[in-house]
């Protein structure tokens, strides 16, 4: 069955919503590196070209984190030597440091991410780092990379609640984020890494920021919050959104599920608020559909599930 | 792990949000209902009182359904008169026409609930009535609820879209609500069967009735669009919501997953925002990892997956 046979009702707009939204496609990184299978990289590249074919624009493909860490991305390089350039597509890459940076500078890649933690613990925990210090990585990294001419997105983790922490003060989410900004990344992706956030706690954080234009939101689906945390951040004028086709990262027979919102969940929305996004759901149905059956289980994404042939 | 111990961050409320919500939980009817494995009337009824354990205080009981269609329901005498009566608990039952009414009268039934259609194949199929002959079911059944001093809430389903019909006119699902207050319902519960409805419908068809403060709404998650549904519905002033423990009536395993709200996913948004409900989150996250192990699967509910021990 196809989206437009499922009785859809008419599309309804909503007051303070925008027109279009721009949805950062993360499953082939933040996805992947959250499942326990590694995928070769012929199908990460299948995958890829399908999630262009459903029209989706902004397809985080890689990360050039030391594969000790994570295992399941350590084909980077060879990933995007065998990326087909699209016109209209970019394929962001994940880079923690300067020899990630090294490596994406020698892959010709134009547009890269770093990743920085909200809070002292996960700043230890996963940069080995303090909060404060993470900022000495970063700096280098941002400033060559900004001299080569690229695009530098910056990740915010931890932004509402940490595991080790608890709640986490806005203040100083916001610190780490307008440092960031300050450094030259173009836009911050504000994550609520463990799910824990609702739609006030988003509201607050975003209008702590002095311009939301440079804000996108990258919420985990482990509470079921994470659309509700969407339209919550869009109603206060953000317009890019991070999601994972078919759910990934998230194992629908785990008994903890931590994926990332799925971007057909997300598009189903979108489409019944006459949001566009230039996604073909259909297509991206068919995708994740294929994906989970690489993967060897279904897809925790409900409307992959609905749709599911 | 308890919910106050998963990194939650603090409470941060929303501007137009209610300050308390009524949770109308709605998992002993048609959350089994629409199960595969038929329950023992002793597991309902434990299921039941660890329920008001867990804090709510609406649970819809059974169903006075005709057994042969509903064979899960079919205890629903027995199950009532096994009922502990609990102060500030009602245990609503659900009550098709005049011969379900009997049934409810000699069990001693002081709250019903009754179920419209507001699409004309769906009233054929579900009723075996038109659109406008349910009606000739409903008045003499409220009229003889009321003469008794029982409360008859109006449920009306398929809302939003219809499987067969496509986009529901909001019009005529205004009328059908309308015609079972002006009847004497107290409240009407609009569902959304088949759960494709968005926010911006939402809010359009609860902006068609007159009085917001007697409408509670039903979302089922088919999409994953329930808690995102039921935000705007509660931005409009619903203070009512119908939601199912452990997102009974949907199972993770199958394709389709077509159980309502999970009880414990809206709870979590309520609490994080500061809106009251008066339950205990871990004690019904307890009662839903019980509930699942006696249908002899986990829950659907992403709360209960992500705490349950």
């Amino acid at each position: 069955m196809g989206a437009r046979e499922a009785g859809l009702p008419d599309v309804v707009s909503s007051g303070s919503l925008p027109s279009r939204v721009t949805i950062w496609e993360v499953g082939a990184r933040d996805g992947l590196q959250n499942e326990s299978t590694v995928v070769p990289v012929s199908v990460k590249l299948e995958f890829l070209s399908l999630l262009a074919d459903a029209g989706l624009s902004v397809l985080e493909a890689t990360s050039f984190v030391h594969p000790k860490w994570v295992p399941q991305l350590a084909d980077a390089a060879e990933l995007l030597s065998g990326l087909d350039a699209r016109p209209g597509v970019s394929y962001p890459v994940l880079v923690p440091n300067e020899r990630g940076l090294d490596r994406a500078l020698e892959a010709g890649v134009k547009h890269i991410a770093i990743f920085a933690s909200a809070t002292e613990t996960f700043a230890s925990r996963n940069l080995n780092r303090t909060l404060d210090s993470q900022f000495e990585m970063f700096e280098p990294t941002v400033k060559r990379a900004l001299s080569a001419g690229m695009d530098v997105r910056g990740y915010v983790s931890m932004c509402f609640g940490d595991p080790w922490e608890g709640p986490v003060a806005r203040s100083q989410v916001v610190a780490v984020g307008e440092r960031l900004l300050e450094m030259g990344c173009s836009q911050l992706s504000l994550g609520d890494t463990i799910g824990v956030a609702t739609p006030g706690q988003v509201e607050s954080l975003l209008e702590g920021f002095r311009d939301v234009t440079r804000l996108a939101v990258h919420f985990h689906d482990t509470y079921g919050q994470a659309l509700s945390n969407t339209l919550a951040a869009l109603r206060c004028g953000v317009t890019t959104v991070d999601s994972s086709a078919g759910g990934l990262g998230g194992c629908p027979y785990a008994e903890s599920a931590t994926g990332n919102l799925a971007t057909e969940d997300l598009v189903w929305m979108l489409d019944g608020l006459g949001i566009e996004t230039g996604v073909d759901l259909d297509k991206l149905v068919e995708c994740s559909v294929w994906m989970a059956a690489q993967l060897g289980r279904p897809s925790p994404s409900r409307v992959v599930r609905a749709l599911a042939k």
